[in-house]
């Protein structure tokens, strides 16, 4: 069964066209993690935040990833990183037009 | 600029097919919102949580969904309503495999 995981924290930047080019590699190391079906990169220059929605194939490979990412932010300066893990509605999500998840 | 919603709250049921049941109107109205390419529904019965992940088509109609599905839940007995406003990068966003956003 599918899980979403959400991820945000603070972020002072690079955003936009300077985040994709400075997060280019990451995002190609991140598209190989196991049992990642997607992920869809969120930022917000107003708030200063940034992170993630992603979907994953099952439980277990989205809590491995977490545990592995949460450290990474937290080696790269990010103080607090807000996480929530859930499960997809399928039925409903269908009937508000998300038809791949 | 497509704009992603999250949303999340303190939720303590009905989950899964039963929750599909008594949402199905809930979800047929929200899939008529200006404005909303597509919603994902989150739920999870063990931290007693439920949200979504919207995709809209731009910044305004985000904002004002948000008020009013607020007003909604607060009004159904959801005490606190968490919910962040974030952009999304559509080219690390491609890099990792969410083609449709």
């Amino acid at each position: 069964m599918s899980v979403i995981l959400q991820v945000d924290f603070s972020y002072n930047g690079p955003f936009e066209e300077l985040m994709s080019k400075a997060m280019t590699p990451l995002a190609e190391s991140i598209a190989k993690e196991p049992g990642l079906i997607w992920k869809i990169w969120t930022e917000n220059k107003v708030t200063q935040e940034a992170g993630g929605i992603y979907l994953f194939d099952k439980e277990d490979n989205a809590k491995a990833y977490l545990k592995m990412h949460s450290k990474r932010l937290m080696a790269a300066g990010v103080p607090k990183v807000n996480a929530k893990i859930f499960y997809v509605n399928q039925e409903l999500s269908m009937l508000t037009k998300a038809f791949n998840v």
